[in-house]
């Protein structure tokens, strides 16, 4: 047997540990906060369904590996709340280096394209990287708004918070731009965000 | 805002569910049996990984959709152990009636992309369907095998019972077979697995 297959086995048996991640969003009607696993497997089944609206010809394949693998740092370097400001001050430097160690493990070739599916998501100026980005920002805006304002209104999030992070919609699909729109208007009538 | 999307989104918030849909399997070294998102995650992960070894020429972008999407039906028609004959009884016809319903939720051209690639995972005839399967079978497997065993000794389950269960891995790939070989003798080395 070889021993590369062996190293690819010893990764896969690594990210188990993303299904103890605990992210701040709740699953809907449950009071148990989701993990890193789950919440990727949704975003990729959400680009599967929303891609048809994205602005500009996308890659959906490469869409669906970049979510997959986005949140892999965090078995190390941990969730960070998107409106923790403190919390998000070291991220960068921590997640570089989570990324060195857990992308590290494959051999050479997988450790490349991995990296640079990370990097492509993180650096955010290709299409698809701004369609997983809005399948990321969009997926526990839904968990909250059919959660009664989930971790919006534990936290007292406003409108303009949300707005601000789910920007990157705007420059990938107007359609689900539109449906966005509705949706924090609503929420925000219904007291679920702040002024 | 077109009526199309506001489908799309409902389908989305009811696949939430997968997230609370337990299987028999354990999150390694946690006492947590792991759920479908979770379990849809990692195998996705893993055909990433993997696809280099399979035998056949195959399409991963289609083999991933296959696997983030081939558990849904477990929202209404729940998991059934794989070793349990009773359960497996009427499988078949629950998990039609759970396809019909939760793909029924998306409009026809989705809803037909969707079902036919659920139709083909459970048909096993193609190199991508087979590959899924072996993506599918193999995670429990590893996670039992890093858990002292998990559900094989809870269930007192055999070695030929976990041969017969990988064995879509050897029409679908000689590499990753050269390697379950391995994984199922040293675990019944050491005694995880009964005779
Ligand atoms: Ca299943």
């Amino acid at each position: 047997m070889n021993n590369r297959i062996l190293k690819d086995i010893e990764f896969i048996v690594e990210i188990d540990k993303m299904k103890s991640i605990l992210r701040q969003t709740k699953i809907i009607g449950e009071n148990r906060r989701e993990d890193d696993a789950e919440h990727s497997w949704h975003i990729a089944v959400m680009a599967m369904i929303l891609c048809e609206y994205a602005n500009d010809k996308i890659d959906i394949g490469k869409v669906i590996k970049m979510v997959l693998i986005h949140d892999l740092v965090e078995i190390y370097a941990g969730d960070t709340f998107c409106y923790d400001k403190e919390g998000n001050l070291g991220k960068r430097d921590r997640e570089i280096a989570a990324a060195d160690k857990i992308y590290g493990m494959l051999q050479d070739d997988k450790r490349k394209e991995l990296r640079a599916l990370w990097d492509e998501f993180e650096e955010m100026n290709t299409p698809e990287s701004l369609f997983a980005a809005s399948m990321d920002r969009l997926q526990p805006m839904l968990n909250n708004y059919h959660s009664d304002g989930g971790t919006w209104k534990k936290y007292k999030v406003t409108r303009s918070q949300v707005y601000n992070r789910i920007a990157p919609v705007k420059k990938s699909s107007d359609q689900i731009w539109d449906y966005i729109k509705f949706m924090i208007e609503d929420a925000y009538a219904k007291g679920l965000l702040e002024k």
